[in-house]
């Protein structure tokens, strides 16, 4: 059965080197990058984070680029930020298209002190400061249940193989 | 009513920068850029012109993407190389979901001499060099109408709003 993995977390969690690595792990696969989807409205651009509208139809192009990959029999991954509320509504309209799919939600989750040291290794132009802890907050607020998180705070960058094996195998993360 | 304008041509012929600019024209846009979509593809990936199936895979996946922009209405640009044959696949879909739509197919020329020209003034890294002429005679090959053609090595580059008022206005490029 094929799979749609969502990698979410905050900014500077390793969202990217996460998903791209792990698309490189099947046989056939897409990657789908959520901001780049977001950034195709160019003529009244509003952020998803301002506006109701602008949030679904990001997540409405996600899940039918989801069903288009499933259909043509690759696993499929997406990188962005995502809500237990956008994950719902993603599932509704992936599962009313395909019978046969699995979803899997994993939010990686460092603690505040690794996710500003890492933001501080940066270079200038793409440090976040304090704005990386913004993101943070919003996850924490809109409840998350524990299962989902995966915490790699203590998780070195070498134990990136550990991490795409648990997201595969550790049952937790099936939405 | 909103449109869907799909800017073709070989490489090389100004396909990006006069899509990136039509796009900036309207108050509500979104900007496909093909190229990206087929990348999407991690594992198992094969060139769309060497692949039936990715080929179909792209335009149902630009096809969907379309109708949903042109659903929160929005005027859409493709960027991509679509041959009559993609159109009229492209066509098909986004008539079948949508009542009130305009597809206007505009290929991009300039003559061969012209094209090399512009190859040779990019950076070493970019230039294609006689791999510009491959897509101008797959071009030729396929058969075009020649209504759908727009020559433009004639144009200086400070003509390109010339060109945009020209793509918007001119029927011959209405599909």
């Amino acid at each position: 059965m094929r799979r749609i993995y969502i990698i979410s977390g905050p900014a500077g969690v390793g969202k990217s080197t996460t998903s791209k690595r792990l698309a490189e792990q099947f046989e056939h696969s897409a990657y789908i990058e959520g901001d780049v989807i977001n950034h195709m409205v160019v003529g009244g651009y509003l952020p998803p984070w301002e506006s109701e509208e602008s949030l679904a139809l990001v997540w409405e192009n996600i899940a039918d680029l989801s069903v288009n990959f499933v259909n043509s029999d690759k696993d499929v991954i997406i990188d962005y930020v995502a809500f237990p509320s956008d994950i719902e509504k993603l599932s509704e309209k992936v599962h009313s298209q395909l019978k046969q799919v699995e979803i899997i939600y994993v939010v990686l989750w460092v603690d505040r002190t690794e996710l500003l040291r890492r933001d501080a290794l940066r270079i200038k132009e793409h440090q976040m400061g304090d704005r990386c802890l913004a993101l943070v907050e919003e996850f924490e607020r809109k409840g998350l249940s524990e299962r989902f998180l995966y915490d790699t705070t203590n998780l070195k960058e070498t134990n990136l193989n550990e991490i795409l094996w648990n997201i595969r195998e550790n049952s937790r993360f099936v939405y």
